[in-house]
């Protein structure tokens, strides 16, 4: 997906929700909105989102000297995660349909996204919980969904962030997880899970868990590591999960089922939803490409 | 009041809103953002808001080439408002305190405000009356206003937007018109009200009205002419209408009452109220005048 000119205020607000919620030094504030200034006036609109979003997590890491500066947040969100795993996957595994009410969670989870929200707060995550499993879901390809999966012989679950992963793992158990493998970042950016939080997950000990080698929040393929592309081209279904994924790879020519929570008006624009909808959707670029090779 | 940081995605904001009512041509929307980004990373943080305003909205007029880009928005709001009018004004009449209702109707007319809200649809106007007739308002300083006006010899009062001077005028009306003097802006900025506005209005024909000299959104007293200055300086009481003026007059050492309503998070904070509040309220920078001067 493009980036929008109404993404362009919202890289400026986000880049200042970010640094302040990293460091109350103003002149550091100052830095990063000044510079992020200078970089969206010359942006290249025909990039993704996440192209601007890796460039701005970029600077205010170097800025305020810090790694992974949502160490402590990211460790947050897995604890609570944790602590309401248990109940889930009970609740999952006496509902009348463990795949659906899996995917709505792993759907809920995707609210745990400080590039949308940095002032998310714990409270919100149950309520999203409690919204997810009731609420209309008309648009959700499940049938088309359980088919890929059954027919796939490789699966790659393309993670999105920290402490929402503990909910991807939700739905993983549903999966033959004999076939997937689940992708983390190769470093932190913003709080989107790394290998860290795929063993805290638990995840590791299940399922086998790889990298991308890219800071990017989103799969910018050219910006991940060699091995990654390889076993994203040998994969025969792909799940991406949350919107950078979505930024990034709805254009690409692949089996990829996108799940995610639609948060703000660009998505749903192009996802033609409303802002707040739950998403399970088969790729266009890759429907496409099959209805032309029918011709 | 100094520009914080959380006003530049908003610039940024606006002024794509702006270039979008005005023209459908995306070129000239890329263009605006660019130059926007541009002057927004370079800009004088310890400026007033309305100086950016000033600058953005000069940029669009010029690459449209229309030198009164909002013309027609500033009619049907003068023409939506001048229908209501009468009736207004005969609810203010049979009122229990007409200067307070009058009041109450002029911060309501405050919502005509294309450079908050680009969107703005005439229901919001009919609903924004109810709500503010109705609405608690505690923070009013009714009888020192009303002191203020019986003392002052020479009373200025500076207009804010188009549709919105109609209801000033509801409020005018209220005031011993003798001693009042109506001020507009010298040249179309949004929907700023000009001479055109003030004469639709009616107010020529029961009031003195003169012009600022001036095209920022608000009063910048250096940007303004000569004669609008040393008529600044002669009145003994400034009423001062609207976010725009309250940013611009704010710190400035004069005897002015804000009449608004605080439309943004920025200015609400500035204000200790909360956003949507209504406020009628003597400057601080005067007040703290006197009690030194007391010493």
């Amino acid at each position: 997906m493009r980036t929008y000119f109404d993404c362009i205020p919202c890289f400026v607000r986000q880049s200042l929700d970010a640094v302040r919620l990293i460091t109350s030094d103003e002149s550091i504030h100052e830095h990063v909105v000044r510079n992020i200034l200078r970089l969206a006036a010359d942006l290249d609109m025909s990039q993704s989102p996440p192209v601007m979003g890796q460039k701005i997590h970029r600077l205010i890491r170097e800025l305020v000297g810090m790694e992974d500066p949502y160490h402590k947040i990211k460790k947050q969100f897995n604890n609570l995660a944790l602590t309401l795993y248990p109940e889930l996957r009970k609740l999952i595994i006496s509902s009348e349909d463990p795949l659906e009410t899996a995917i709505r969670l792993a759907i809920a989870g995707n609210i745990i996204d400080f590039g949308v929200n940095s002032k998310l707060q714990e409270s919100e995550l149950e309520k999203t919980i409690s919204e997810c499993l009731a609420a209309e879901f008309s648009g959700m390809q499940l049938k088309p969904f359980q088919q890929a999966v059954n027919e796939a012989e490789e699966i790659l679950y393309i993670a999105d962030n920290a402490g929402e992963i503990i909910f991807d793992r939700l739905l993983i158990e549903q999966l033959p997880i004999e076939k997937v493998t689940v992708v983390v970042k190769g470093r932190p950016v913003i709080n989107d899970a790394t290998m860290e939080d795929a063993e805290l997950a638990g995840l590791t000990r299940i399922v086998e868990v790889i990298d991308n080698g890219s800071d990017a929040p989103g799969t910018i393929l050219e910006s991940c590591s060699r091995y990654f592309r390889d076993r994203f081209a040998r994969a025969d279904l792909v799940i991406a999960k949350g919107q950078g994924n979505y930024e990034t790879l709805n254009e690409v020519n692949k089996n990829i089922f996108f799940i995610l929570k639609a948060k703000c008006p660009v998505i749903a624009r192009d996802l033609e939803c409303e802002v707040g909808e739950m998403i399970l959707r088969k790729s266009k670029a890759f429907e496409q490409e099959k209805i032309y090779a029918g011709i």
